[in-house]
């Protein structure tokens, strides 16, 4: 007897309908033969309401209590899918993360899954019943409070079990078909992947693609589990997230898609002295405000003044601090001025093939001059090339990055059902 | 340090206006310098609004199921009012019925607690917390489940906590300033008690007083707990439950007061032949169906047929299910019928006194024949007398018992705040 683990997201869950029809799906791959374990985030709208609650409440909410709170979105819906699939004639059990056996360190709203210990789990489908974990949520190892595992936290919730269990595949279910070449909401005529690689998944993830959050994609290749992303609200197969086979490699496309991101900001640092140590100093003090930084450059210094300029990016949301950060050091590095531009867009094409295909950097910058679109910002990886533009010229720089490789689906538009889930 | 155990039912917790009052109130507690643990009922109507989602999603939920669905609710609460107290500058921590080490049987929907292990309540004391706790719910000492407790859980986890605490006092909130010596809303007059015996008491919660539930102050006397119960609402002192010193005793008014109850019905068996076992066999029957009935009357039988009728009564809910138990067995007993009656009501006088004053029963009938109120059944304990009439004189019957015994409030009104949480 093999086991599925299967996640489904608050979007898929949002009411009785959609619950009876998740259950229904569940139903289906029990009845097929398989033990199955199934991850649930929050019914529809519910985390932003207990957050709503939250915030009448108390400005600032301690992050254990907030915690508790939050975690009682799960236990509502794991607790209405265990019923619905009673009903369908199978006996269906629904676990806390706590109960799973989800082990994470004690940093309440972000913790890290350290350890899965199923026992309850395997108990359970070794009695013959369906079990529902509350995704999304855990137990501290020391101090055993209940902990939250942040954004994407349902989907690693589900790899980690799939992991734990030795399960055959991690399917993980949303409101669209698979992971597609490019946003199907920028770019109609993107194209559903029949499979990608584990690697290339990183990257598109890392690079802004929200269809699988990144912990998740990295526990999945640590742990060598398959992930299948698919839709809720068709029977149609998805798309494999799995590390290729050296033959499959070679016969893989060489691009796999196309992400952007428009959550990220720029923040420039002009007058910079050209002497040693300058950009440690700075990156220093970003880092100690706790902030990450994305891409970073850095112009070649004007041979008359001695200076030069820093150009990093960072999360929108991160904007403040890094500002404050910087202020601290203005007097010691001695620099001139920052300027902080929330108006950019990050563009990046994702494709194993690079590593071996001499010419791509050739076609994506020419697609975008073509096309009329400065590049402010360049950085690359093995695999991946990544430009800043005008944020308003993002979707453009997609569709014109995506035709130019061909991505360009044959058989008309994409569909999307809805909004995504936690 | 002294504990103080508070309860704060659904009523009182009903937004989040609702839940920075309790909040108040139990930071005064904390700043007169009790370590206070604190028991709190889902928030107003969130109980009634997962029944409803659950009974969307499958018509019969299984039991396991719907405890876990049923405890998200006071897990909202507990988690909020904690946020709440933060902000006044106090540290809160709530936990779970599970993580307060509430011990029940594995009854779900009705389980009773049969152990508390208080560990991780006491260490957050010692370490100056204020502890928030939910009611209601617990876990089942073999199968680790998470349970609830039925109707009055909330009250009953206070008790239960404030013996297992060693507290000074459990104070049980609501929206009426205490007990009264009849329910307010049918008797304007009623007078709030100050002290009442847990003898008395548990007479009054068993003939239908709803300010507290049966088991809860059967689980305070038994460890000795006084309750005080009072008003979220005023800082008037309410009524204090304790059994009484014998000096106490002596001084204690004979009447504590009249309950009613119109949540039951009567069942007459008509035509029993008068054999020995027949009233057995009758009882035999309801009791295997799992019912439990209040008052039993059976006639004499009539010389010439040999024929008996036999009444009890039973909640109107259990109705059908005696009626379906009593088919089973017509043939073998041989009555002729059944008559099944809604419309009555039951009404109580309960007092300490009852055991040593005479004339207390002569004054009972009197005032109910002075009302014109008809008596069809009568059944009396040491101290109280029960007698069922029709349910539509039910509140004069209140009225004029209250009154000839005198225990109209000199005073006036008393106030009613609004519904009762569970």
């Amino acid at each position: 007897m093999t086991i599925v683990v299967q996640k489904y997201g608050g979007s898929s869950l949002a009411d009785a309908d959609g619950i009876k029809r998740v259950a229904q799906r569940i139903s289906e791959t029990k009845r097929a033969g398989h033990d199955v374990c199934v991850v649930v985030s929050a019914m529809g709208d519910t985390t932003d309401e207990l957050l709503d609650l939250a915030k009448e409440v108390s400005p600032l909410p301690p992050p254990r209590e907030l915690d508790m709170l939050m975690t009682a979105g799960e236990r509502i819906s794991m607790a209405l899918v265990a019923m619905a699939i009673n009903d369908l004639g199978f006996s269906a059990r629904s676990f806390t993360g706590s109960q799973a056996g989800v082990i994470t360190d004690a940093e309440h709203g972000k913790a890290k899954i350290i350890d899965v210990t199923p026992g309850r789990i395997t108990q359970a489908l070794a009695d013959g019943h369906v079990v529902i974990v509350a995704g999304f949520q855990g137990v501290s190892q020391d101090t055993k409070e209940i902990t939250t595992l942040g954004r994407g936290g349902s989907d690693t919730t589900a790899v980690a079990l799939a992991a734990a269990l030795r399960a055959e595949v991690c399917e993980i279910y949303s409101d669209v078909d698979g992971v597609f070449t490019a946003d199907p909401r920028i770019c109609r005529r993107a194209t559903k992947l029949d499979r990608i690689s584990g690697e290339e998944m990183l990257e598109l993830a890392a690079a802004g693609s929200k269809i699988l959050h990144l912990r998740c994609v990295e526990y999945a290749r640590r742990f060598g589990i398959p992930i299948h992303v698919r839709s809720t609200f068709t029977d149609k197969p998805g798309t494999i997230v799995a590390d290729l086979t050296e033959g499959e490699a070679v016969e893989a496309p060489i691009i796999a898609g196309v992400a952007h991101d428009n959550g990220e900001a720029k923040v420039t640092i002009v007058g910079v002295p050209d002497r040693t140590g300058m950009a440690a100093a700075i990156f220093e003090a970003v880092a100690r405000a706790g902030l990450n930084i994305d891409m970073i450059v850095q112009n070649v210094s004007a041979v008359e003044t001695g200076l030069t300029d820093i150009s990093f990016t960072l999360p929108k949301g991160d904007g403040r601090a890094a500002l404050q950060a910087l202020e601290t050091i203005k007097e010691t590095v001695g620099f001139h001025s920052v300027i902080f531009d929330d108006q950019i867009g990050k563009l990046s094409l994702v494709g194993a093939g690079m590593r071996t295909n001499t010419g791509v950097s050739a076609t994506f910058f020419k697609a975008l001059a073509d096309a009329g679109i400065n590049v402010e910002m360049i950085s690359t990886s093995e695999i991946r090339i990544s430009v800043i533009t005008r944020e308003e010229r993002l979707a453009d720089a997609v569709k014109a990055v995506h035709t130019a490789f061909g991505l360009d689906s044959e058989s008309g538009e994409a569909v999307v059902y809805g909004g995504t889930g936690r």
